[in-house]
C-alpha cells in the first residue's frame, strides 16, 4: 500500500509519521509520500532509516497513492479529496469538511470500523473531543441506552495547532522575563494561567461555538441521533491532551459497578479511578499515550433512580483525538478493495 | 464597632484587611485586632495609616471585640467561635465548620442577608464555588424555579491557600530552569500545564470529594433544598478566580432574553457575553474584581422545550468567594443589636 500524508509538517501530520514509523499495527506500507504547504516544501523526515522530503500537492500527486491521509485545512480537503478519489486514491480526512455528509462515514474504529467497507472513497476522522467522548460513551450506550449528556471540556493548546501550542510555550518562557507583556497573536488573550471559551467561530443567534456544534452533531452521527447533548467548550492552559467532564443520563437504572466493568472491557480505555490516593485522569498523564483515561466514575447523587452518572476523561487529542484514529482507519483500509477506486481512474 | 480578624496573615485574611482599608461600604469601625497562628505573631499591617500587629489568639481575645471574622481552619473556628459568643462577640465564620448546622445561617447578603438578624451569634460564609454559583442562580430561581443543575468547575490555586498559590507560582519560575523537576509538595503533582480532580478528601463509597459535597449541600441550604445538583470539581492552573460551567434545567420554559435581563439586574453580577468578539468570562479578568462575570448564556439546544440553559461564570474566589462576602456580612452586622451578645457575657 502506497500512502500519502497531506499536511505532513503540522502537529497531526507529524504524529501520523511517528505512528507509521513505529507501526504497532504492522500495516503493510510500500511507499510513503509527504505533502506540505509551499512554505514548508522540502522538509525532511526520516522514516525507518529512509529519507523523505515534503512535496507540493497538485492534481497529479495522487497517481500512485492508494490511501491519502489529509491533515490540513478543510479547504485543502474540499479541493483535493475528490481529485484523489478520481485517481483511485482512498481518502482519510482529518478536517471537518466531510464529517457531516450523509454518504461519508465518520469512523472511530472501536465503534463503527465496519463502515470503512461501505465508504465511497472518503472516510472522515472525527473532531478530537468527539473521538475521546464517543469512545467512553460507546460501551455504556450499547448496554444502557443514553438519554442525555452534559459535557464541559478542558481543552489544550495543541488543539489550535502548532501556532497555538507555541504561543502558550512562549508565554511560559516570557512570563518571568518580560514583566508580563506576553505575546497573544493567536488567541488574542493571555493563555498561561487563564481559562477561556473555545476560540472557534460562534453562531451569533444560538451562542454556540463550532467546537460545541461538532461535538453535538458528530456524537449524534457516530453513536445515536437520539442522544440529547449539551456541550460547553473551554480552553485551559495545558500543552497537550484534552479533558472532559461528563454527566450521563441513561434511559434506565444503571449498576455503577457494571459501568466500571464495561469501561474496563472497552479497547482504548484505561480506568484511572483511585479514590484513596486521589489519582484520576490528568492531561499530563495521557500525553503521548494511545489509550484514553476515564475516572471519577460515580452516580449522580441528585438522581435517586440511579439512572445518571458522572465521569471525567482525558486523552491525547493529537493521538486518539486525531492521528491515532486516522492510523487505525488506515489499518482497516488494508482489508478493503482499494482497486475499486483504481478502476474509476 | 470593634472587630477582630482571626487568620489575618492568610490569603482571605489579607483580603479582608484590604476591604476594611478601602471600606467601600463605609462600615463604622472603631478598633481592629488581628490574630494569627503562633509562627506569624507580630506580623505588621498598616490600615489607614495606623500600625497593627498580629496577636496570639486565646480565650480572653474576644473581651472587647463586637464582631470577629474567622478566616482560619475549621478546627480554630470550632475551638474559639463559642468562646467568642460567650464573651458577647458576634462571629462571621469562613470555615466550613458551621455551614450545615441547622441553627446557623449560611449567608450571601444579596440572597438571604436578612438571616443575619435571626442569628444566634454565628453567621457562616459559604464555600467559594457555592457563593459564586448561588449568586448567578438566585435571580433565575426566583423567576423560573430551577429543577436541576450540572456544574463542572475550573478552580484556581488560591483556593488551596498561600501554599497552593506559591507552589503554582514556583512551578512557573522553575519550569524553564530546572529541566522540569518541579516541586510538588502541596498538590503532589505538577500543577502548571495540568488539570486535576480537586484535592479535597474523597468519600470512598460514593466517589465525591468534599468540595463537590459542599457545593451540593450549601446550594441546597441557601437557595432551595429541592434543587437537584450534580457537581464535578477540577483544579486548573490559574492563580486566582474560579470558573464554573453550569447547565440549568428549570421546571418551566424560560425566555433566554429574560435570563439576560434577570442576570443584568442582579447586584454583584456583570454580564460578559460578546459573541461577535468571543469575549466571555475569564479568570484573569475577574481577579481583584468584586462582581462575578456571567456569560455563554444560551439555551441548551438538546431541550426542545426551552426549559434548560447553559452559562459560564467566573469570580474572584478570594473576594465574592470569601473575603468580600464576609465583609458584606460585617456590614449587615452593624444593624443588629450586638449588645444582646454582650449581655450573655
Amino acid at each position: 500500500m502506497n500512502i500519502g500524508i497531506i499536511g505532513a509538517t503540522g502537529l497531526v501530520g507529524k504524529e501520523i509519521i511517528k505512528l507509521i514509523e513505529n507501526n504497532h499495527l504492522k500495516i503493510k506500507i510500500k511507499d510513503i509520500r509527504l505533502f506540505s504547504s509551499i512554505k514548508s516544501i522540502g522538509t525532511t523526515f526520516v522514516i525507518k532509516k529512509q529519507i523523505y522530503k515534503t512535496e507540493e500537492l497538485n492534481e497529479n500527486s495522487f497517481n500512485n497513492i492508494n490511501v491519502s491521509i489529509f491533515c490540513s485545512s478543510s479547504e485543502v480537503s474540499i479541493k483535493y479529496a475528490k481529485i484523489a478519489i478520481s485517481k483511485g486514491c482512498f481518502v482519510i480526512d482529518n478536517s471537518s469538511a466531510f464529517r457531516m455528509h450523509k454518504d461519508i462515514p465518520l469512523v472511530i474504529p472501536e465503534i463503527n470500523g465496519h463502515l470503512v467497507n461501505l465508504s465511497n472513497g472518503i472516510i472522515a476522522n472525527p473532531n478530537c473531543c468527539t473521538a475521546l467522548l464517543c469512545l467512553a460513551l460507546y460501551p455504556l450506550h450499547k448496554r444502557y441506552k443514553i438519554k442525555k449528556i452534559v459535557v464541559s471540556t478542558y481543552q489544550s493548546a495543541s488543539g489550535a495547532g502548532l501556532k497555538g501550542l507555541n504561543e502558550l510555550k512562549n508565554q511560559i518562557n516570557d512570563y518571568n522575563i518580560t514583566d508580563n507583556k506576553l505575546k497573544t497573536d493567536v488567541f488574542g488573550r493571555q493563555y498561561l494561567l487563564n481559562v477561556f471559551s473555545h476560540n472557534s467561530e460562534i453562531n451569533l443567534i444560538n451562542g454556540y461555538n463550532d467546537e460545541e456544534i461538532k461535538i453535538i452533531e458528530e456524537t449524534n452521527k457516530i453513536l445515536d441521533s437520539e442522544i440529547k447533548i449539551s456541550a460547553t467548550c473551554i480552553r485551559v492552559p495545558v500543552l497537550r491532551s484534552h479533558c472532559e467532564s461528563v454527566n450521563i443520563e441513561f434511559t434506565q437504572k444503571v449498576d455503577i459497578n457494571n459501568i466500571f466493568v464495561l469501561l474496563n472491557e472497552q479497547d482504548g480505555i484505561d480506568i484511572v479511578d483511585d479514590r484513596e490516593n486521589n489519582i484520576f485522569p490528568e492531561p499530563i498523564n495521557t500525553e503521548n499515550i494511545h489509550n484514553i483515561q476515564v475516572g471519577r466514575i460515580r452516580y449522580d447523587l441528585s438522581d435517586e433512580t440511579n439512572s445518571t452518572i458522572n465521569l471525567f476523561l482525558s486523552g491525547d487529542q493529537l493521538l486518539k483525538g486525531a492521528a491515532l484514529n486516522a492510523y487505525q482507519i488506515l489499518n482497516l483500509c488494508q482489508n478493503i478493495n482499494i482497486n475499486k477506486y483504481n478502476l474509476k481512474n
